[in-house]
């Protein structure tokens, strides 16, 4: 039996239809209205939060866990716990807009792309010289090899005109021919975050970075951590291909958005380089990430991988070229490598150089010019909205920046100025940064109780869920609906996470046998990295207080990372010496590890 | 509206329906009956004669001219002539079996294929060795790449067991991965002749020649010889593909049939090496070869090509490999690279050695250590049995050798001992020569008039359709229906072509400054070359006397070339030496030529 669902989002009305007992949130999925499911609608998470407008059903158990009495109250309910059993109307949350980190570090980038093209003209041929057409045109394109469908092309061109040919230098190979002049050459640099995707559009022939294309990773529908995902997929390779297939349909539309708005043909489009976490690039060639994301976190593959365009489904010229660029390890990914590449390795001369990149996981790398070291830790999401009560992304809204003036006298920041909706994690930093300054907070992260607090302290604590908790901003002083609070708990999974990334940061010093004072330069890489405040950071003991004044933000480096290798080959082979040169270290097994990661979770 | 048509062949009644208007011959084509027709069905070669057996109608004067008047009186017509107007039946000649040649010189072959398999375990990872999954395949399998296809399927195998992979060892890459232990590893040598392709199944374990499949061209349907083929093509893309289609259907079934007959998966058939000559090349990977075929003669391409065999269509392990054996120019082919690998080039010191390879055009190699002199020359389908009026190819029946003993007592010899049919290339060499000996003949090949002969020889004398003509058997000596005969306009097109060979040679040896005395060996390969008399050729004039005791028969050099190419890819480079080598002499533009053309028609 089929029931009517309608739906309201961004203030427009849909009419959904379901079969009698199917799942909500399967029913939006199918019908393109995604919500925010981090835990890949698992029942978990308690974000898939739809407000029911039509007869209010009971609430269950589990709901009644994940959403406060208000919202209950009100009529939300979770999509990923509700059968659809009659009609219903709901309206769901409203599109966010993220605020996605497309910028990076400038670096000087030498132009040498792999794909070329070559205009040249053919010698006609005579009884004196019967040299076959391939010849004469290898010649002028100073190739040796042919693809097939190149070879065909030739033939069918008129060969007494300019010609135009799509070269792959490294090969050697021709790989098209095409009657005319047309030099036009573009390559787009591809950095699959796992919660979002950033495409650069290059011009292959002057470097320019013509535009830049975001959008939030469609796999987040499966869940948000890539955990999630690769458990979402476990034991089907159907579900693999559906991570795969989200990803690339939405690759695409980016690549006819960027082509259209430049107004460039897709076919002057040529090569790709794809750069992310090692189970994003699992994902995105349709391999399950199954032995990464258990121990010994064995990836199937971390070097280069080459593709065409075809076997991936992505919509440019079909000659031309894909590559992923290589990972060190399952966990320190090829969006390392591209930090790795955004910093300057070269002037490590006799300098201690950190790099750190902030997300679910922290990864870190510490080189000089002799060594490089490198971990990752599982952070776990706080600093990324996840697992905090009033956590969001870098969405429209989010406090980004916060400061505790006097008295409970309060400043803050939103991205885009719009009216508060939560807390991203560079506003986190600085909230727990503000608590300790300010004396909510010991150093064990317990908030004082009331009686050793002054009045204006009492007066912001409050209780949340069975949690002592601090507000943040009250509805008043944000004009919108609800307080907005940090609870203990959340003041945990802070705790939790910069531990854990402070124990990293232990380890590599100790297996490089230095301290944080001769550490010279400390790059912070990613969103998380580029907007936190390093003063907070220094102050919540996240980063050693000694490096507060040695911290470069460097941005997106994994998109830095793979424009470079999208614009000169050469790359390529330093990013093998890097490879061969990097020493990972496996914290999991590390009792050291564990050690410092007990200490270093006080504050 | 539709007709009947009742087709009898092999002693079997087919019955088809044709539209009014139809031709006869597309009828029959599209139904599977192949008829011979060398000219493609233009209407030029009077072969694709049908008797027709219900109503007769009048004889068209193209018809005249093409048949005998009692074939004409007995019913048959053309097929390419004939428009249905009206139900009809035919009989159609019986399928013919060719005496197709697979055997070749024997060469000692080092084995070392560029695909080969290595069964290997992976190292189970731990903590302290997270390597990826890649990292350890191209550990135990000497590899440093790896294609999608074969990294899904490590993705997909269990890591645990024994595994079986497919490698390209010049790529150093790893095509594919399968569970479990296979070694079988075979591949194919594809010699395409104009006329019949031949099959080798080689098992590249063992180097040992498993069998052979060999058929007719399927291309014949549209001309014997390439230049009708390319005709048929012309402006046409859709032709050219209709040419390649036919071959690659046959060309799957002989893989099939080996296979099925020697107990092999086609999945362990892992490469195939194709020769042939440029056009048959051309048209095996859907070029046209239409700048072949006219003056300047230049084809798209001479060197390797390399293709997938999906590219092809063709049916081995979609992993594998095909390869075409390169060329040297227009008219010199692969077929002549495969006779050059098939004579041992090292044993040339000190020696001046001759290839011939006699089909319609007739290919020769003069070498010595140093210099490889080469040329081609428009031989003409005489020694194919085209053009000849009683000419035949080498199919059972055909008249092979032929010796006058005395006062007209005949010896012959037909292929497989069955009843004449007609006469293929070597016996119309040996009556030439006969004719020559016994004083039939002058030497500019003309026929002494009756009164300059003896009365056994003038009965031996008759004319036919106005050419003076020797009786090479009468009915009752071969228990035919009819007299074979040999006509002033045959010998006229041996001369042609004996002629053509001959001036080749003389252009060779003045290029070369040497004189035929110097030449060492004398190596004649093909089907032609094979059967032929030495000593015939030699009364000819079509090899000069003095090289009678130096020649050697070389069988199909084509196929031993591409095996031995299949079996050592270190082949390739010693290809590519000889083909830096070749000084290739045009012939259309020598006046050389044409003077010593002139000259060497004569006997």
């Amino acid at each position: 039996m089929e029931h009517q669902v309608i739906v309201w989002q961004n203030n427009e009305r849909k009419v959904l239809t379901a079969d009698k007992g199917q799942n909500l949130l399967e029913v939006l999925y199918q019908n393109d209205t995604l919500l925010d499911t981090p835990c890949g609608g698992q029942g978990h998470c308690g974000k898939c939060k739809v407000k029911v407008l039509s007869t209010l059903f009971p609430v269950s158990s589990k709901e009644e866990e994940l959403l406060s009495e208000k919202e209950v109250e009100n009529g939300f309910r979770l999509a990923c716990l509700t059968t659809i059993t009659a009609d219903m109307e709901v309206k769901v949350e409203d599109d966010v807009e993220l605020d996605i980190l497309t910028e990076g570090i400038n670096q000087e980038i030498d132009l040498d792309s792999e794909i070329k093209k070559v205009i040249f003209e053919i010698e006609e041929p005579n009884l004196d010289d019967q040299r076959d057409f391939l010849t004469r045109v290898q010649e002028k394109t100073n190739t040796k090899r042919i693809t097939l469908k190149a070879l065909q092309q030739l033939d069918q061109v008129d060969k007494r005109g300019s010609l135009t040919a799509v070269i792959n230098t490294a090969r050697q190979e021709v790989v098209g021919i095409k009657t005319g002049k047309n030099n036009q050459l573009y390559g787009i640099a591809a950095d699959i975050g796992t919660t979002t995707v950033v495409l650069y559009l290059i011009d292959l022939n002057t470097g320019a970075e013509v535009d830049t294309y975001s959008f939030n990773n469609p796999q987040k529908i499966f869940g948000a951590d890539v955990i999630s995902r690769v458990n979402y997929t476990l034991g089907s390779q159907r579900k693999v291909e559906e991570l795969q297939e989200v990803l690339i349909r939405e690759f695409n539309d980016g690549i006819l958005s960027l082509a259209d708005k430049n107004e460039i043909e897709t076919d002057d489009l040529l090569t790709v380089i794809f750069v992310g976490n090692t189970i994003m690039l699992h994902t995105l060639i349709g391999l399950s990430a199954e032995s990464i994301a258990k121990a010994p976190y064995t990836p199937i593959f971390t070097e280069e991988i080459e593709l065409k365009p075809n076997q991936l489904g992505v919509n440019i010229n079909s000659t031309g070229l894909i590559k992923l660029l290589p990972s060190i390890s399952g966990y320190i990914g090829s969006d390392i490598v591209g930090d790795m590449l955004a910093v300057n390795f070269n002037s490590f001369v006799d300098s201690w150089n950190l790099i750190i990149d902030i997300g679910t996981n922290g990864e870190m790398v510490l080189a000089n010019q002799d060594n490089i070291y490198t971990c990752a830790t599982a952070a776990g999401p706080a600093f990324e909205g996840a697992k905090i009560t009033f956590g969001v992304a870098g969405i429209s809204g989010a406090i980004a920046e916060y400061k505790i003036i006097e008295q409970g006298k309060i400043e803050y920041q939103t991205i885009n100025n719009q009216p508060a909706k939560g807390i991203c994690g560079s506003g986190l930093l600085d909230i727990v940064a503000e608590l300790l300054t300010a004396g909510f907070l010991n150093n064990k992260g317990a908030f004082y109780k009331d009686e050793e607090l002054e009045p204006w302290q009492q007066e912001r604590m409050t209780e949340y869920r069975g949690f002592r908790s601090y507000i943040v901003l009250t509805a008043d002083e944000a004009g919108i609906e609800e307080d907005i609070l940090v609870t203990q708990k959340d003041i945990r999974e802070v705790q939790l996470a910069k531990g854990a990334i402070a124990a990293g940061i232990e380890v590599l010093l100790k297996k490089a046998n230095i301290d944080y004072e001769i550490l010279d330069n400390l790059y912070l890489a990613g969103g998380f990295g580029n907007y936190l405040d390093p003063h907070s950071a220094c102050v919540i003991n996240l980063l050693p207080e000694e490096v507060e004044e040695k911290i470069i933000q460097i941005g997106n480096g994994a998109g830095v990372g793979a424009k470079m290798y999208l614009m000169d080959q050469r790359i390529a082979s330093y990013v093998d010496q890097l490879r061969e040169q990097v020493d990972y270290i496996e914290l999991s097994s590390s009792s050291d590890f564990q050690k410092e990661f007990m200490n270093l979770m006080e504050f």
